[in-house]
């Protein structure tokens, strides 16, 4: 298990093929979702949910929604990375606990719903921050699942629609990704980057 | 310096006051974008740019944009990140140095982009992926510059059309957010989570 934080930030890479007989427990599949929920989110409205895919059964229901991946069944778990299109509803939540322990008034806490309904009133802008908070999520939870001695892979290539219909997602979410958690049979291909030169600007 | 990976992903939170006295070297920033880029991306198109503000004139200008917040100035660099909304783009440059050492054939090269121009030509599709695939490398960045003993906060509050306008970013590019990076002058806040019983649904 790897423990230096950098050497994880540059190790981990997309692993495929997958150990068909290791486990993920329950427990652990649920400690990596609380490492993962402590993501960052703008205004703190935690845009995402999981929907994870644990059981033989579950993940073959899976396997052809995500175009016959072998990935999918040889993993030990999926978790279906969804973002949250209506999380300024969270905010009422997430600021009432706040102002009951005392940390922002009444009144701060009104201006800032109001604030959050108003920018959610722009239908482009919630979903661009459904796709970005989640995505923070997702990459805190391969990161987690590497550091707990897991490999993973992110995986766009599903049919999203079929998704939604066959795993009944609410109207409220938007399917993101999907990411594989196993034990790698092989040790992972490292791909190539442009270099950092070429992908930025210095003001 | 944090080096267990679980402390780092369970401690890090948003940083809004920084020591005005702390310096980040370019080659600091550097090695972090470095260690950013290593993160996934779909297809290995990178949808990621960074614009980093690293002078106190490159921040002086970035503060009314940002809505004067004193942590753009106060913080020693913020570094913007965009995504790319032609990432497909970058297809040619992937595959090319893929084939090129013998990876990939000519003919599994001219199917992948055959493939990635076609989902480019929904332009939902690519803003998703711009959003996506840029939030990956933005979590990216914020854990390394912890582990690296920095503090940082993901912005999303700014005014996005002045920040194109004032910093000549291309059509090419949208940005996805601002993050702020230096030294804490005082502990983070760690902010209330939803329970993972609430954000998840197991089938």
């Amino acid at each position: 298990m790897m423990t230096s934080v950098l050497d994880v930030l540059k190790e981990r890479a997309s692993v495929k093929e997958y150990d068909k007989d290791a486990v993920i427990t329950k427990e652990e599949l649920t400690e990596l979702l609380d490492i993962t929920t402590q993501a960052p989110s703008a205004w703190n409205l935690q845009h995402w949910h999981f929907q994870v895919f644990h059981s033989d059964e579950a993940k073959a229901a899976l396997l052809p929604v995500a175009f016959n991946q072998k990935q999918i069944i040889d993993s030990s778990a999926v978790i279906a990375v969804l973002g949250d299109l209506k999380a300024n509803e969270n905010g009422v939540e997430v600021y009432s606990e706040l102002a009951e322990q005392g940390n922002i008034t009444e009144e701060i806490k009104q201006t800032l719903l109001g604030q959050i309904n108003g920018a959610y009133q722009n239908e482009q802008f919630a979903r661009d921050s459904a796709f970005l908070n989640a995505s923070l999520a997702a990459m805190q939870l391969m990161l987690a699942a590497k550091a707990k001695g897991y490999d993973t892979c992110a995986i766009g290539g599903f049919n999203k629609e079929q998704f939604v219909k066959e795993f009944d997602v609410s109207e409220r979410f938007v399917p993101v990704m999907l990411i594989s958690i196993g034990k790698a049979v092989k040790p992972a291909h490292k791909s190539n980057r442009l270099p950092v030169s070429q992908v930025s600007t210095w003001l």
